[in-house]
């Protein structure tokens, strides 16, 4: 089973913690509140965006690529992730 | 005025689409997919976070500091941001 | 005046100090020595590359733009830092 | 033998660009040049550091968790870079 399902419910709270978030900035807009109200909740949802961006590398990586027994099988698991941080280190 | 109210549609717009982004990867999780489009979905809503961080940082220093007559306000405002740009930055 | 002339001797500090870190990597990767002391040899490069650029930023928008009196001025020298955030945001 | 010792040369010639890019913006400072090259240059610095970061994340995750064959040693190897990859995610 997949690290998507198996921390299923963990990664749904973060992602209604994200819409939550995001609610919070529409308002923030809708509002016209100061505009330095505004740049700390996306700097808030940008971190809660990274925190689950990790949680779901490390899931990735220990599920498909530690614990698969077949090294072809984990070289296919890793280049799916190194995508992804390779984009992170640009 | 400031930026984020005479901006407010196009921000507005941006908001809602990460909001829609977000509601797909909650899909993405709901219904078990490949934890490969998930790792995708989530950098896709990253890039608009970041898309929309930049837009409210330019329009920020645009509005408050370059058109700001006074310079003592000029550099209260350019604080506001510099702790943000500073973030970025660690 | 500008910043960089202003501060010039804490940047070149800074400077020699990634011209130390890195000789030290050199050093590691010619001793061949653990690959995880290499990696955090890089993350500590990688800091204090950030942490000169935060401080030519801050240097560049309080100098160029806070303290600059003409405001056609102050939007030529922001359009210059703004493309270097920006592409930190991508 | 790791990724380190057998990819020596080319992590050695990347440490080498990223030296002389470095003594470039010694350079720079010294010379007093205006300061948008400063930003530019730092900026590519940055860039060359990122690639050495992601060469070295690459080469460990292929030849200490890929082709490790004990699960727990993968496990072990994992970790070190883990650390790494979320100090970006911050």
């Amino acid at each position: 089973m997949a690290h998507t399902v198996r921390d299923k419910a963990k990664l749904l709270a973060r992602v209604r913690r994200i819409q939550g978030q995001t609610a919070g900035l529409e308002r923030l807009l809708d509002s016209e509140t100061d505009c330095t109200a505004v740049l700390q909740q996306i700097a808030a949802i940008r971190g809660a965006v990274n925190g689950l961006m990790a949680a779901v590398i490390e899931g990735h990586l220990t599920d498909h690529v530690v614990k698969e027994p077949e090294q072809a099988q984990r070289q296919r698991d890793l280049d799916a992730v190194l995508q992804v941080i390779k984009s992170y280190l640009k």
